[in-house]
């Protein structure tokens, strides 16, 4: 995948299946920030991670469990939530849903495969 | 309104009318990032303009007509754009829509009020 694509549809990138039972499109994207859909099945969890980016996670569809830190809290479409800076975070699909996951910088280690 | 509000539901903030004609919501913030509903009735064009934060425009609903600098394209729901900092840009509503912008770091001009 190219580092930036200014412009994103749906049909630009396949859903790539992760090992979590996700599955991820990378959007739109330069070095300063990149925008992703994260894809859940019910009842699938992202394990708990970090990471140096900034992110700001908005419900597009569905219902998700989002734990940061020590604060947990149920997020229904339209909700959204930000995650600092090297905060470890997770989620879970209380609902079959989607994500849109902003990050800045980008997420160069997600333009690999 | 707080510089930082991690978790954000549609009912948090009231849209509030903007001089173009169309109409803002802040949703979920701190200082790296912040992201803001923009509704747009149908016609409705925001001005040209710039800013030094980086920014991903995502369509959630209805259809617009996007310029930065020279480039211009027309963006339907799930279509996102990325706009470098400083970059000239402004979209106009083909049909009435809703676009997602996240903002790095945090628009604080969009604070007050």
């Amino acid at each position: 995948m190219e580092k930036i694509q200014r412009v994103a549809r749906p049909g630009d990138e396949p859903l790539r299946p992760l090992p979590d039972g996700s599955a991820r499109r990378v959007l739109c994207r330069d070095e300063h920030m990149m925008a992703v859909e994260v894809h859940f099945p019910q009842g699938v969890q992202a394990a708990l991670h970090h990471h140096p980016h900034s992110q700001i996670s908005y419900v597009l569809s569905g219902s998700f469990r989002y734990v940061i830190g020590d604060e947990e809290t149920v997020l229904a479409a339209g909700d959204s939530i930000v995650v600092p800076p090297d905060a470890p975070h997770c989620c879970a699909a209380v609902e079959e849903g989607v994500l849109l996951d902003v990050f800045a910088p980008a997420r160069e280690d997600f333009l690999q495969a």
